[in-house]
């Protein structure tokens, strides 16, 4: 899949806005970089219509070594979900809806 | 858990770089909606430390509705994936860390 960078969008929003492209690496980073620490602080991120930042715990288990058999503790880990919120997903629903009418969905279930 | 919304973040860049305000909040809704319209595009996002945003599809299949054991067709679905990158992860680890040494790991792997 081809990868857009930070660079990309801070010189197509310098270009757009007119916005000195030093001012806005400065806020976009500053933006990335407060998303970090305010999760690190135990918040979650609510940006309407683009989506929820938040951390979820996975509990501690006791694994095992496939190759030795030694039980080890895996500690608990935190990571960290996105909840892609409503204006991403409609971008995505034109494009399942735009597929489903080329795909044989009626059939497949007829033939079910 | 206690959420941060995009004005705060605003608010605080703009106090703390000096840049106006309506300069940083259009900058930060330009990101936020480029991250969008880059997905759409059926591209993926990858800022360093950060992390990665990409698409994801999850194949059609044949459901049952539990009610009236009716089978229906769902669809094929796009959805967004957030991989956190270094700098996020790290964020965490310390906290892990730092729990795991208060934590009784050894005592409850002795006694598997």
């Amino acid at each position: 899949m081809p990868t857009t960078t930070k660079k990309e969008l801070i010189d197509r929003i310098s270009a757009r806005t007119g916005l000195r492209r030093n001012d806005v690496r400065e806020t976009v980073q500053q933006f990335l970089d407060e998303v970090v620490n305010e999760l690190a602080k135990g918040r979650r991120l609510e940006f309407r219509d683009f989506g929820v930042f938040e951390v979820k715990s996975r509990a501690p288990r006791v694994g095992q070594n496939p190759r030795t058999l030694e039980r080890v503790q895996v500690p608990a880990r935190k990571t960290v979900k996105f909840k892609p919120g409503r204006l991403m997903n409609a971008a995505f629903e034109v494009t399942t809806a735009a597929k489903r009418k080329v795909s044989p969905v009626a059939s497949i279930v007829g033939a079910a």
